[in-house]
C-alpha cells in the first residue's frame, strides 16, 4: 500500500460567529474571528489517497486526475468565495477548519475510483495552523 | 549602509469592485475577486528599512522595535478586517494589493527613527503574487 | 476525531556533551555537535491535539488557548536559553532533539483541557532533521 | 519509541512510458510526462527512522550516520540520473514516484542498525505532489 | 511605481555538455551535471514587472493576465520538456540557468503590455541555487 | 549581466552583550538576547554574485565553485561554533546578524574569480528576520 498526496490552494473570507449567541458571547468566545465584517485566508488543501499501484502504470492513481476531482468537487466551491454565505455543504455549520476539512472529506469520498480510499484531509488556515480529517 | 527585514503576518477579507462600475463590468474585469460576499488572504508583508549601524549595539535598529511598530501602526488595523470597509487609510481606494502595499508604506513613513531609512513594503497576497514598493 | 496542529518557534543554544566521557570520545561520538563553547538553533515546534469537535464552536479547541498554553509552559522556558544549563525539565539528560521532544510532550500533557488529548510533539532542529514523539 | 526524520535532495531525469504499449497509448494515459525526450525533478527525500533513545547519547540513532547510509544508498544512485537509464533497482519498473518510494525503501532496509527500524519514505516529486510508503 | 511578481513552475531534463569539447573535458567541467542520459530540475519562476498603478483597477497590470502571458510565452514550451532538444529559443546556447532566465526574459519583453515594463526573471533550479536576470 | 546566488547553511551560538556596559544595561537593550548562558540560531546564507556568463560554459561562475568558496572561507568557522568567543573575524565586535552579515562580505570579496563581483550578502537570522549587505 502507498499514500498519494496532492496539494491545492483557495482563498475565502469567514467569520466565527454562532448566530444562537449574542454579539458580545460570540466576541468573547472568537476575539477578532469574529468581527462582522469577515476576515480571510489563504487555505492550502492537502489531499491523501492510499491503495495499491497498479503495474501497468506505476501509479496508485493519476494525480492529474486526484487534482482535477479535488478542484471539481471542492476547490470551485470554495475559492473566492465567503465560507458562511457561498457554501451550501457548511450550512448550518460553524464556519471552524475542523468543520471545513470535515466537510472536503464528504464531498471528495463519494467521487474517488474504487480502488483508491481517501486517507487523510489536511488543511492549513494559515501557516502555522492545521487541521487533518481521517474519517 | 545594511538593509534590515522584518516579516510580519496578518489576515483579511477584501474584494475587487469599483463602486463607479456596474456589476457586470466589476466581475468583467476582476472575475472570481469581484464576489459581493467577498474572500480573503493569508498577507505575509516584508518590511525592509536601511542605514548604518551603530558601534555601541550593532544594530542598524532593534527588529524587536520594528516589529512594534509594524504591528501598532500597521497589522493591528488590518488583522482579521474588511479591508474595504474596516480600513481608514484605504478608504476611496480600490483594494489591491498594489494599493495595500503603497498604504502600509505611508503609515511606517513617519514613524521611523530618525537614522533609519524606509527601503521596501513588500506584500504576498498568496504563495505566488506578491508587490513592492519603495516609495 | 481531528487533529488539530499549532506551530510555535524557539532559539536556544545547546551542545551534545556527556559528562560521563572524556573530550576525546565526546569528540568522536558527537563531531562538531560538542563544541565546548556551544551552537545553537531555530527550534520549530508543531504540537498536535486530538479529539472531537463541540458543535456550538466548531473547534476541537480554541488555537488561541493551545498557543498560550504551548507559550506558557515550554516556549518561555527554552527561548533564548542554553538547553544544558537554563532548563529544569532536561536537567541530567543528554540535549539531544529527542529528548528534547519527550521533555516537551511532558510538559503539556498535565495541562490540557479534558476532552483533548496531545497527539504529537514534532521538532525541528534544523530544516533538515526532525524528531516525533507520540508519547 | 521516537522518529527521526532526516531530508535529503537529488535531481533526475524520467519518463512515464510504458515500452508494452504504443507512442499514443503512452501520451494517451501519460499526457506530457510520456515526452520521450525526457522531463525530470528536484526530488525531495524524507527518511523516518524509529526506535528507543540510548540513555548515554540521547539519541535514536546519530542523524549525521542515517545522512551518509541515504548519502550512499540511494542518493549516489539517483542524483543527476536518469531513472529510466541508469538505476539497476528500477529496471523493468514504470518510473513512478510510487515506484521510486518503494525502491528507495528496498535499498535502506537491509542497512540500518539493528536497533531501528525504518518507518516511513516520504519523497516530493513536486512541491505539490508527494509518495508516502510504510513498508 | 510598483513592482508586481507571480511565481509560475515547469519541470524539464536537461544536461550541461558543450558539443565542440569531448566527453573528458565535459565531464571535467560539468562533473555529474554532464551525464549523458540527462538529469532534471521543477524550475521555480518568478516574473516581476514594474509600472504605475491604474486608477480604477488599483492594478498595476491583472496578475491573471500577467500569469496567462507566461504560460503561453514561457511555460508550455518548456514544461515537461528536454531544455537541449525541444527549445527552439535555447538551440545553440549551452543550456545553462543563466541562458535559460535569460532567454525567457526575450521571450517575455516583447508582450507585454505597453505602460508595463519587464523588471527581473528570477529563476530556482533547486531550492538553493537562483539566478536573476533585468536585462 | 547576471546574477547568481547560492544557499548555505551553518548553526551558531551568539548572546548580545556590550562588555563596556553593566549587565543591566545589557539587559535593558538586548532583552533574552543577553543571556549571558548563550542562545543560538539555524542562519541560512544567501551569496549573490554578478557578472557576465561565458560563452562555452553559460556559466557566470560554476555553482559548485561557489558553494565550495562559501564552505571554506565562510561556513567552517562559524558553523556550530559561538560566534562570540569562535570567530577571529568577528573578535571585538557585537555579535549582531548586521556584523556578521559583513563580516561574512569581507570574508568572500578576496577569494572571488576576477571577472565575478560579489554583488550581496544576505543572512536569515530566524525565518522571520534577514539582514543583507551590498559592500
Amino acid at each position: 500500500m502507498v499514500y498519494l498526496t496532492r496539494l491545492e490552494h483557495f482563498n475565502a473570507a469567514h467569520k466565527l460567529y454562532n448566530p444562537n449567541w449574542s454579539k458580545e458571547q460570540n466576541e468573547a468566545v472568537f476575539g477578532v474571528c469574529a468581527n462582522e465584517n469577515w476576515h480571510g485566508h489563504n487555505f492550502e488543501l492537502f489531499v491523501t489517497v492510499k491503495g495499491e499501484v497498479d503495474a501497468d502504470t506505476g501509479f496508485l492513481m493519476d494525480v492529474k486526475q486526484l487534482s482535477k476531482l479535488i478542484q471539481e468537487k471542492v476547490i470551485k466551491h470554495l475559492d473566492h468565495k465567503n465560507l458562511n454565505l457561498d457554501v451550501p455543504f457548511l450550512a448550518g455549520k460553524m464556519c471552524s477548519t475542523e468543520n471545513l476539512a470535515m466537510g472536503i472529506w464528504e464531498q471528495l469520498v463519494p467521487h474517488l475510483p474504487a480502488h483508491v480510499q481517501l486517507h487523510c484531509v489536511k488543511l492549513y488556515e494559515t501557516p502555522r495552523i492545521y487541521v487533518e480529517y481521517f474519517g
